[in-house]
């Protein structure tokens, strides 16, 4: 039976604030939600409450995860897009997000490409925030995806070797994964052109190399990252045809990966640049549409924890029983 | 009493592919739709339901009457705007739309310039598509509602002579219409500058003219199409002042028509252009409101019949009877 | 006991044409909302009806306010804004919101940069419209919650000395303050440069001054006024530093101010040109973010008011008891 807990977790700004019991608590979760509700059954823990998600950068892809999963908890959500704001008119972050604040919800989720800006607002305002990707620094909702992903397809994320491949330096997505995955005990290497891997990876306890072929083996897990076009325009690599021809997840390469392991991608993936369309295509040893459905999971599982987590208990301990409407 | 019916329509992909008696059974539903629900009374069809906008192209109408045809049903909507959506950076079509179907809504509109789109997520995806017009290709939900506007306005569709006025070349309006009207039982005839006609008119079983005089005053319906003003550009018109003297539906042409006779234009209008405003306005012989109207109860109609076939058939038998709530 | 009314309200189109009975009604009625609604609690005044936002400027302020209050009355709303809307395709505002009136909605909430818009749009439909800024005419709902933050703050309007800061002439802000106020009794004096001031301030029965210094010791309600940053390029100011040097509430002036005077801003603020941020944040004197939460409340009494008068006042007569849902 699930014990009685109370929520320890007042925001989600980073994957590094995050204690291993956190993050297990959330995927249990996770879990939960994705075992005792069938197809879209909604549960109401989020009733009558309204979530905010204030977006400064573009994201149909993570802004609907939350807005499906605010929806599945039967809460309302509220979209504040950069290109419709008065940030437009040069009010400040904080103002902005006071004047929200000031009508009424109950929880903000931020993207904002300044790292650092959902703690700048956990500081201002008296809300529940959730970071949903700030700058370089984390995208948290996504690294405990992808934890979900692998421990539902692996069993679990201890002692599992996870190789991250791409560009980690400009990489939210790869700082959030290997917090959250070193923390439940599996073993980081990040891989790519030494121009995009982090200036000191041992700070982050994590190994690294500069060609695939030579840890592929040994994975569990492949992580490939979107490289962002305009890298090859600031001569951070050569070129993109060369950065597919060495670091690109081709054929060939996935090839090199034992039987059993998983490849994901946080999407959107760029075919034929990072990551061959076979292999990305590659079901079910490719996993990256289970991650965009596990997303939604944790996406509640976050939102029930910080926003409800009284409620989320008393129905957690509903055991073997089903009540959700 | 309506008898027992199971849904033949998956998808609705191009009115080419519809049979008169799918034709005739959701015009029936549509008024049904129409005659039981009071106001703006609510159906439960898509009751927990979430129906998804996947729109490539600029369409606040066509959008909206999907938004709230399914709000009518208790569904709820996601709408993903090109402008916001991840295509910016680069995804394709159907990876975007994997993700969407990874989400977990039950059913995608969608709008894009490219003919064809309808049909190849129709066979990436596992959900119903419904054609929300493609390229120059098809708007079966336009033609639909057209059709039903006539045989509100008219008592029936066969037998009635329709005149298509204007761009009947690059109007996906005009090819829906062509196909339901036709099936249904109505003389099509199409009109407008040479170089605005489709080349082979009598493969789409129309006939053809190449001014409005000779036939205006045995026509029943006129449909009078938007002219693109971008045609004149392209050189495809002399210009918009010449189109308008010799193609637009002027006060004087109006005149022509006989009595009972209808206009209908899927808008939005260019007042001066392709049509007189006084003719736009001459309500009830100008029945553009309707359409509009109109629209809402046929997308209920395909949406219920694609959705949730058995719960509308369950409805429909309630002879007598209103359950809506 | 509130004895029964029924609506004298069928839009709100401009703060000129309200009676003081009519505005102490409504500032009535958002007072109730606030003492019986607790939290969010709803209130089903507006179930199963549809509320339009169409706004042609940017507004993510008072649109999610709208929609906030709409939320709050248990309605539906939907958003037409211009940058998606067929508008941008020469549609005329007439033809969109007949298109949006043949859909079915039951009330249409109408930003437009041509003063008179919604004016235009109440005799050529059928339904309540309210306005929400129109060019530099009339903000009425801002000029509400502007009368009801100073009720709330000092408790009557009558008799107070209220002084707006800036740019007058163009401020649609500052001309619904200044009806709705002098209808209540306060007496409002106007302060900016001369190319801000409105030509004829008696026409509006308001006092007027160059400098801010020799008003401020004497008002009650300082109601500072955001500067365009365009007005500097259009040579109405010699520049942004002269402005906020001469006119900008800084903290000397603010200090400058009697005991328990209070300081409005409609935002958003730029801090450091019309106010200092200093005297912004200076809570409980600023009643900045006051005016966001009052906000809803007044325009949940508009909405009310206009859309389901009889509700309302039956709801108002359920003395001592809440029935709310």
């Amino acid at each position: 039976m699930a014990k009685q807990q109370s929520s320890t977790i007042p925001h989600l700004l980073a994957a590094s604030e995050l204690t291993k019991e956190q993050i297990q608590g959330l995927l249990k979760t996770a879990k939960l939600f994705s075992t005792r509700l069938k197809g879209n059954q909604t549960l109401p823990l989020l009733k009558g409450k309204t979530v905010v998600n204030l977006f400064f950068e573009n994201s149909t892809r993570t802004r609907t995860s939350f807005e499906i999963a605010v929806r599945r908890l039967e809460g309302g959500t509220l979209n504040f897009a950069s290109t419709t704001s008065s940030v437009q008119k040069g009010e400040t972050l904080i103002d902005t997000a006071k004047n929200i604040q000031a009508m009424g919800p109950h929880c903000i989720v931020v993207r904002h490409s300044s790292a650092g800006s959902p703690v700048t607002l956990s500081k201002a305002l008296n809300l529940p925030i959730i970071n949903a990707g700030d700058g370089f620094h984390e995208h948290p909702t996504q690294g405990l995806l992808d934890a979900f992903t692998i421990q539902e397809k692996l069993g679990e994320v201890a002692g599992k070797r996870v190789m991250i491949l791409g560009d980690i330096a400009h990489s939210r997505v790869a700082r959030s994964n290997i917090h959250i995955l070193r923390k439940l005990g599996a073993t980081v290497v990040v891989c790519g052109p030494p121009s995009l891997l982090p200036p000191h990876p041992e700070a982050l306890q994590v190994e690294h190399c500069y060609r695939p072929e030579s840890i592929l083996p040994q994975a569990d897990v492949v992580i490939a990252l979107r490289i962002q076009l305009e890298r090859q325009n600031s001569m951070q690599i050569p070129s993109l045809a060369e950065y597919s021809k060495i670091w690109g997840l081709s054929r060939e390469r996935a090839s090199l990966l034992k039987k059993g392991a998983i490849i994901l991608h946080p999407g959107p993936i760029n075919r034929g640049i990072e990551i061959d369309p076979d292999v990305a295509d590659d079901e079910p040893r490719s996993v990256i549409l289970d991650q965009v459905h596990n997303g939604i999971l944790v996406r509640m599982a976050v939102l029930a924890e910080i926003c409800n987590p009284d409620g989320l208990t008393h129905w957690m301990n509903q055991e073997g029983t089903s009540h959700a409407s």
